[in-house]
């Protein structure tokens, strides 16, 4: 006889399945559930489905957006663009309501050990973006890690040439931690003192 | 303009509304289910529908089944029956593969100061299953603090009189701890239920 009915077992090894979830938390989610109105379970329900048919990528920038093009990319100044490897980054920064331009999101960073070479991620098409004419300066806030330096350099060498100023976010942002995870004072020092690369 | 797009920012309310889960942890939640498979997300979004479609209370001992009477009240020896407060209890004891009885769940602890009564808990559904005569032991398994221990001592005076044993957990110290470093509460429960050696 298992422990659980099959119902909820099954809901616990969903829950499972998101990130840092054990058994033990996986049943606590599960047992609110369970307690939850009807109504409540199918908003949430609803929510995670709702979000897979609605959210996709802007095909200027490649943050998440409803719309072809996202709000930011339809209504901000696009002379700077702000590069990072996710759109989790993009709401990190967001958040400060520091940042007046757009972004790039290029969905990953160039990882020779992971197999990810320059044509893996988004560099193309912030090339392109580039050679449109407007944009007066690359801001390069990618994670400070090996692999984001790394391609921070690579950006640089290949952009500084189109006569595009290229910054990088100061150091300021712990090495080793995540963008996503800094805290708002640190990752805006990090903004106002950017550093030519 | 927000930080997050609709879709987004309502599946993070809805994890919001899990136990212990902050603003962050919703969203990294979130963007798991976004980077899932549109078949994964469907799991999980069924999963959470099919908990509230299927799962109803045992309505003898008032435990999770998905059928009208629970398999542990349908296969197991009725002359034990362990009392607890939540089903989560009898997930938690269930998990020993010790106790070979049934269970009833009260859904509750008396708690005056809650306006919790003992009309308020299934009590009434616990005294009509003793009634039936076969019961020998009734197990109070509340948790060890003010409620619980109110609870268990109306338990045992209401049933003692009906000629049935009643007993409750034992309390002390945890085992693989140390007298040190234990409250004094616990210690002092210790002493006061020594057993002879």
């Amino acid at each position: 006889m298992d422990i659980f009915i099959e119902p909820i077992g099954r809901l616990i090894n969903e829950f499972s399945k998101l990130p840092g979830v054990g058994k033990k938390t996986a049943m606590r989610y599960a047992y609110r559930i369970v307690d939850m109105s009807e109504a409540e379970a199918r908003a949430f329900s609803d929510a995670i489905v709702n979000v897979k048919r609605k959210v996709r990528y802007c095909k200027i920038c490649g943050n998440f957006t409803e719309n072809e093009v996202c709000d930011i990319c339809r209504e901000r100044d696009g002379s700077t663009i702000c590069v990072v490897k996710e759109p989790r980054d993009v709401a990190a920064i967001e958040k400060l309501h520091e940042f007046k331009g757009v972004y790039h999101v290029l969905h990953g960073v160039i990882d020779p050990m992971e197999g990810v070479g320059p044509n893996d991620i988004r560099i193309r098409e912030l090339l392109a973006r580039i050679g449109e004419g407007d944009v007066k300066e690359v801001i390069v806030a990618t994670n400070p890690d090996v692999s984001g330096d790394a391609t921070a350099m690579y950006l640089a060498r290949l952009i500084k040439p189109l006569g595009v100023k290229v910054t990088r976010l100061a150091h300021g942002i712990p090495v080793g931690s995540e963008i996503e995870y800094t805290d708002d004072v640190t990752l805006t020092r990090a903004f106002v003192e950017r550093n030519p690369l």
